[in-house]
């Protein structure tokens, strides 16, 4: 056992000494992804799409609770179509793949790959929205987009990935702020309550937000390695692509007016912030409500009668009362299959012997060790189900535990410049453009995350130019 | 309410005298899809993508439960990796959309957007299946594909459309063959244990079978204009992909051997089946199963005291007994309501009123008339969930009639080029693609949509060279 435990763990890198190789071995030794043989794009193998679908059915109930209905829009835009919002496009229209073909012919208009949907969306409430009556339009899409990247990483950043993206018009600027708003709320909610991860919320700079919008809400986390990750984004559009696209109502003053826009998206990057947030060095560590598999059932000594029959008996028992749960009956060791049952982040590893059954329990132990338990096997779903609130208690306490002791206030450039070397840095900002550029050539490529909606006044300074400050800034090295 | 109903029905062109008018009229009227900027690109409009998202859900429970996996592969494949299955190729190039140009440069080898995902899959497939251990390989991919249709029709042909396709690997042929007809049962019990629509299932013609595939097999089913629709296909694909993409794997007997691989497909012209099958000139008819809302309340006096709370109350006990269930609390006339209700295809109208509350009883209204009941407040969820199980067995069943209805017989050319204009047609063929291609001539157009498994001698000749006849099979003139 203890050469397989070594075999195992020789298998990934350490996280601290080397942690982009860590999250390497990490996804392709669990088979959560896989390299394609098409440049920048990945392949999500069944054990990562099943955490996708976990996060897409999370999200989607809390998306259908505040009102939102899905639809599905066309993946091409016609060039002229994307061209109407001029930041958007001049945003934008660097990183798109263009359809110029169709069968053997050669298109008079060239499509674009839809890097985000904003453009088709728009053009279609504009044929929709006529009165107030019609108001407010609450859509969601899920989809895939292609973003022309150079360097890409999976999950983090790749050509083409999966993400949902809401897109609602309303009557007033001060609705499509409340929902600019609600939505990061709830994307906050699920970060914290789905995903064990704690998250910054908080308005971007001008420079960092979303191409065409009026403002962009932010939830920011912090990776093991120091490393900010955006995690999801909401942006009030306010009425710039109501007026490129001409989406107008007839108030019930019988006045037209333009509409106000959002919109808000949430990508397969969050399956790596999932990851780097929780993984440790035996592997992945799975947040219960995102693991595809919460209880792995390994019976020892599976051989002796009544073992294999009794593990099965378990595991239909525990999936009528909802868990998600499987039996690795392989040939291989116990000690084999308890770290690979590590590795792959299960929540609950549960073993069965004949002398278990004859004492009517189990042992269950929990993927950090923390726990290992003799429980009986009456009420033994209710037993796992508070196992796994608490763990995923402990999961997310750990990670602000973490994100704290590597955040930390400067007052000067240097403690800056140090500070973002290791995790998040608060810091008074004058906000002008020209420091913002300044902070990140001098700090080796750290950026504003997000002005967030909790301020301190640290000092009454920039940072960086010792000029009047206007609000306390997140800084950090981003993904 | 008279003037109501005219003003409704007059919005939908009639069935019999223009049916292809007549579903344009519907999916547009009822809000389930919208044309867009782009050619031959559909919109999902919220009310088509809830048909949709049960679709989903259905099939998607299906395929779990026979063992299947979801996972992701890429939107784009190189120029080279499609070509690398000859018959493949050849089917698909002519109909693809080619990437050339990503951000501003000139991309060195072209991409096309995936017509179908085998060229892809099968290259993956070729990197994870290495022994007899790794098998069978069972996925299916949720996605969006891209035809470039010439005529297209919404839900029907369009350029981009929805679909799901399961790509297996297998150790053996007749393992390949075991999951093609499996998969295709699953295809038909969900065809009429959930859209209501009763399918032919047989085998293509090796004309009519998807390009590289060693036979494939179909569900048929019959539109109320007498036109046939392919609702659904499983390919078993032989060796022919394992051999091009080399998919090898080393058996129990130490041999190296190629895989056998299957795929098998359905799409949103499913709900264009939908419409089609069930539809009738008062607008929309969804079986239960799919229909995003399945209970209409239309509260009457609604604004007398007690009216409308009543009305929310019934809401919120039909949706904790797992009906989808809204209220129309809008202030246009009943007769009005009523039409709407109709319109968009919804199976129950539940009436509420003064008297009715004083009675304890609601009014139950089926779609299609059938039914108007008085029922009891009491059990009402239970009352609706029968009434809802004996519609979808009517419309199954009306389905049935109709189709065997304008299903005939042919023993000569002549009633056979009759039979095609109204429907199905079942006559013997030699099995030579001669006659097959002479029959299209010769009848404007009628294909060979598949030789049913259940055959019939009608007699010993090809209905087309009086040659011997092989088999019965169904003609018919197809969307």
């Amino acid at each position: 056992m203890a050469k397989n435990k070594e075999e195992f763990v020789n298998q990934i890198a350490s996280r601290t000494e080397n942690f982009p190789q860590w999250y390497t071995d990490v996804i392709l030794k669990t088979d959560m992804v896989d390299y394609s043989d098409v440049r920048g794009c990945m392949v999500i193998k069944p054990y990562g799409y099943g955490v996708w679908e976990l996060i897409q059915k999370e999200l989607d109930s809390r998306f259908k609770a505040t009102g939102h209905k899905n639809a599905y829009f066309p993946l091409f835009i016609p060039e002229s179509l994307l061209k109407k919002e001029a930041e958007h496009v001049e945003g934008f229209a660097p990183e798109v793949a263009w359809v110029t073909h169709g069968g053997n012919e050669e298109l008079t208009e060239r499509l674009c790959v839809r890097p985000t949907s904003e453009t088709i969306i728009c053009s279609m409430y504009s044929k929709w929205v006529h009165s107030y009556r019609d108001l407010p339009v609450l859509i969601n899409q899920w989809a895939n987009v292609v973003r022309w990247e150079k360097t890409t990483r999976p999950f983090l950043r790749t050509m083409e990935f999966l993400w949902q993206e809401g897109h609602t018009a309303h009557a007033t600027a001060e609705e499509a702020q409340e929902e600019t708003m609600k939505m990061l709320g709830v994307y906050k909610e699920f970060a914290e309550n789905v995903l064990a991860i704690p998250v910054v919320t908080g308005r971007k700079s001008e420079k960092e937000k979303f191409a065409g919008a009026h403002a962009t809400y932010t939830m920011e986390a912090l990776m093991q390695d120091g490393k900010a990750l955006q995690m999801g984004t909401s942006h009030n559009l306010g009425d710039h692509f109501a007026k490129a696209y001409d989406i107008k109502y007839l108030s019930k003053e019988g006045k037209l007016e333009y509409c106000y826009t959002t919109s808000w998206g949430t990508t397969t990057r969050m399956i790596g912030a999932v990851i780097m947030v929780h993984g440790d060095d035996r592997g992945l560590v799975l947040p219960p409500k995102v693991a595809p598999i919460q209880v792995r059932i390994i019976p020892v000594a599976m051989h002796k009668e009544g073992v294999l029959d009794k593990a099965y008996e378990l595991k239909n028992q525990l999936e009528e009362a909802g868990l998600r749960v499987d039996i690795d009956a392989s040939e291989q060791s116990a000690g084999w299959k308890f770290n690979e049952c590590e590795m792959k982040g299960i929540p609950v590893r549960l073993e069965v012997g004949p002398k278990d059954i004859e004492n009517n329990q189990v042992v269950l132990v929990r993927r950090d060790g923390h726990e290992k338990v003799f429980a009986s096997m009456d009420g033994l779903a209710d037993t796992i189900k508070n196992m796994l609130e608490e763990y995923h208690k402990h999961l997310l306490n750990k990670a602000l535990e973490m994100r704290e002791a590597h955040t930390t206030d400067a007052l000067t450039m240097e403690e800056l410049a140090e500070g973002v070397n290791h995790g998040f840095v608060r810091a008074m900002w004058c906000g002008e453009r020209e420091c913002e550029d300044a902070i990140k050539e001098e700090t080796g490529g750290a950026t504003t995350r997000c002005m967030p909606f909790e301020q301190k006044e640290l000092s009454h300074v920039c940072v960086h130019c010792g000029k009047p400050a206007k609000q306390m800034m997140y800084f950090g090295k981003a993904y």
